[in-house]
């Protein structure tokens, strides 16, 4: 698995570079951009923060317009920029639909044709990516945490409730809470994983935490951090269920683990992430020991 | 000249709204994004920050990647992104060169065919947009100050030298300091103004500071931030002429009045103002007595 520069550039003292790899997971070149803080000339390893993209996104939007480097920085936390799809795999399908395809993996494994072969972000993320940095890159494995927005929010949450050992911690702006009564859910997973909608909820926030916390497996010792706006074109009507977080989180007793901020009038957008980032860096860094 | 409302989000507490109006200068629909902090909510009227951008720019590029968002908020100061062109004016030239014609401005009154009529982004800047402003929003025109991005550095640094008077304070990133004697230059003051060279020195940072300089004309009170990456690759070979600037700045004895930053390593894009943002947000807070 060898890694190909795109380009470098120096970011808030530390370095950005975008990575090419070939991905025997998704199979096709995928990319990935890397924030190293200056820190890595001073400790062994750094903590890594994945930070997952939203719906039409690249790897590039995140670390573009978040504003995530001052706070990364004085940290000295690792942040990773993953791309939010397989590219150029030459399935049709995938080009002329928002929700399904390019720039709309769901972190999610397909098993459906004509899917089933590159749309795996699941494993991607989960699996391949982390032994990739792992052996590239001064990353400490024990210290990661994850974050991301709308789609990529709705990653994040997902991925963390399906390896709560994994991460220490994780967060999200608007994500898609309940993905299986969503439009863009409706969707992309009558796509992805068929008709069947009992293999829906593994990838689906609400369901696994109501799963989790009926069984008693949901870790006691992570807050979930979530910013909403409330002028998000997504609310309402109600793409991301938001309320119904909210409601099912109180109803299995849970609130003093969430800190579910509603903001007056902020949109969907990267102008509300990086009015928010600081906090959202801040709380990573508390439950990464930095 | 009426204002219509595009889009508006919330940002930092303040309002960030992307406005179009029918321009009686360039002869065409002009946009342009106002950040107004939260503070115009306690202040009958706030500083201004004029934030010029670059080649292939339009009104999104600084807002979405500089993050100018906290301190501007911090220090109550309202920001205006204009646009880097006129647009969709029917100019067959203006399509097909990255360095003419869309997005490529310049801040200047072109004088030549086809481009006189609509290329008037001096007169935009300087004086429609600033009243445009003046009638709509609590902006003090008493209180204003100037920066940009490369050939949005050019256009803040000559627009400066111009109109000494009109702005409290400058800054720029990685400005184009010597047009004329820049690739850019040569092909688009060509085409802008002609071949005679003697009218291209009014669009010329270095050469107006050496006219105002032997005039005695130098405003003795402002200090010039300018922020420069060594890793620029517009810097070598040589199209910003930023050495020029700074040995120009050494025979004229102005030395105390620059500060000329060379940052190690550093790009030409984004990443790089994002990393430095705040110094110049701070630098004309104090010039604007916020």
């Amino acid at each position: 698995m060898s890694l190909t520069t795109v380009q470098q550039v120096k970011h808030f003292g530390g370095t950005l570079t975008k990575y090419s790899h070939e991905s025997s997971t998704t199979q096709c070149t995928m990319r990935f951009n890397l924030f190293l803080p200056r820190a890595v000339e001073q400790h062994a390893k750094v903590p890594l923060l994945y930070c997952l993209g939203g719906l039409t996104a690249t790897e590039d939007n995140f670390p573009q317009k978040s504003g995530f480097g001052a706070k990364a920085a004085e940290h000295g936390i690792a942040l990773v920029f993953p791309d939010t799809s397989p590219r150029n795999v030459g399935v049709a399908e995938a080009e002329d639909d928002n929700c399904v395809g390019y720039s709309a993996g769901f972190y999610l494994n397909a098993t459906q044709a004509p899917w089933e072969k590159n749309w795996r972000m699941y494993d991607y993320i989960v699996k391949e990516l982390p032994q990739l940095l792992e052996n590239n890159f001064p990353i400490d494995p024990s210290r990661t945490s994850i974050m991301g927005h709308s789609m990529g929010g709705h990653g994040a949450l997902t991925i963390f409730l399906k390896n709560q050992d994994r991460y220490k911690s994780v967060s999200a702006f608007a994500p898609i809470t309940n993905l299986s009564r969503s439009p863009w859910g409706l969707h992309a997973l009558s796509r992805y994983l068929g008709e069947d909608r009992s293999t829906w909820a593994e990838y689906d926030a609400v369901e696994l935490l109501k799963h989790l916390a009926g069984e008693k497996k949901l870790r006691n010792d992570v807050n979930f951090l979530i910013d909403q706006g409330t002028g998000d074109e997504y609310l309402n009507p109600d793409h991301l269920h938001t309320y119904d977080l909210v409601e099912t989180v109180k109803k299995l007793g849970l609130t003093s683990q969430f800190d579910i901020r509603f903001h007056d009038g902020y949109s969907h957008g990267y102008y509300t992430i990086s009015t928010f980032i600081n906090d959202h860096i801040e709380h990573h860094a508390k439950a990464l020991g930095v």
